[in-house]
């Protein structure tokens, strides 16, 4: 089929899988394409020039770059089916804020747990726990960030439940402890096939992230 | 007027800028309310606790955080007039996509000019010099981003434009040598009432700039 979409991912990615997650909500079939960083496909370079990262998903020969920015077209270009936010003004807004928050702080904080030692780890450790809360205490006693339905910021965030277990691990921290409301809302977006289909196994980014320390940090 | 929407903002900030031009361009009569960083107020704080930053927009008593949020919220809380994005899924991502270039890396590269000095400073105008030519070769021969009308990233970038002379004079640099098309570009924009009633003067921002430098830096 020349319109099937084509993504541009990488397994252990939590940006790839948003586009992944966001593409089986919507029944969308498409065609996986795993990138191998040391040797960036053409495809990638030409769709991504700016930024050369995945995921890109490329539709009707057309690149759209970035992962948020992609669960937004995906959810525009494939109206019909699950939307993924309200329809209102402002509960539009206070999706995209949170997701952006999940971009700005629970990224940058949890990359120091994994990819740091020592103090900075120690820092990121405690900023990943600050951003846990504010966002256990925006999610509160809904069953999803938007309400009733898994929308946007689900999608913006789910996605790293799959890396919870190496935070754990290489962090030495109980996430269930720290936010109990999160992980039962993670078991519940779990039970949706688009979101366990399209992330890995926890034990496979645990063995991601110790190969990483290993060859990066000279430890586990 | 009880429904008036409130803006809190502090008048170099492009961010704020960003806020007020969304705002003229759909005619939108609003309160501005400067804020003082020093003490900022209760308003504020109880309405961005997050990131406790500028701008908010308050409207109907619930406050919208983030620039580009707040931009993309007054689309469409005010649907009627001037359309900030194409009707198209594929447009509309690629008008995102562009906002959040300037987001990650035009404004991460403009810091450097103004707040450091040496070696910082001299990466930060490489940085800057390589966004102002992407952003220049993106622009290209239309008369704004999204092409014969003002738009979002149009909204996004241009409250940089009353900071160019700042970055000219203290990171001893020429855009218009660098990107002459983008400053046209500039000064087209600055023919519309929403922007040059939103933008201070060049030379306050200059001041602006000085004034932090010598209290930070030690010089100018």
């Amino acid at each position: 089929m020349a319109n099937k979409p084509i993504l541009l991912d990488y397994w252990p990615s939590m940006f790839g899988m948003r586009a992944r997650v966001a593409l089986r909500e919507k029944g969308v079939d498409f065609e996986y394409r795993e990138e191998d960083f040391s040797n960036k496909s053409a495809l990638l370079l030409q769709s991504n020039p700016v930024h050369k990262k995945i995921p890109v998903l490329v539709h009707n020969g057309k690149p759209v770059c970035e992962s948020l920015n992609v669960v937004q077209y995906v959810d525009e270009a494939w109206p019909d089916k699950n939307p993924f936010f309200p329809s209102d003004p402002y509960g539009r807004s206070q999706a995209r804020f949170w997701a952006d928050f999940v971009d700005k702080k629970f990224t940058e904080a949890q990359v120091k747990i994994w990819m740091k030692k020592g103090e900075e780890q120690e820092a990121g450790k405690k900023e990943f726990i600050e951003a846990l809360k504010i966002l256990e205490s925006e999610l509160g006693d809904k069953p999803y960030f938007g309400g009733d339905s898994f929308g946007y910021v689900d999608i913006s965030l789910i996605t790293f439940y799959s890396w919870f277990q190496a935070y754990e691990k290489f962090g030495n921290i109980s996430i269930e402890a720290e936010s109990p409301k999160l992980v039962a809302w993670g078991k519940r977006c779990m039970e949706k096939e688009s979101v366990s289909k399209s992330l890995p196994e926890s034990e496979k980014i645990v063995g991601y992230v110790a190969e990483f320390r290993k060859n990066n940090l000279g430890s586990e």
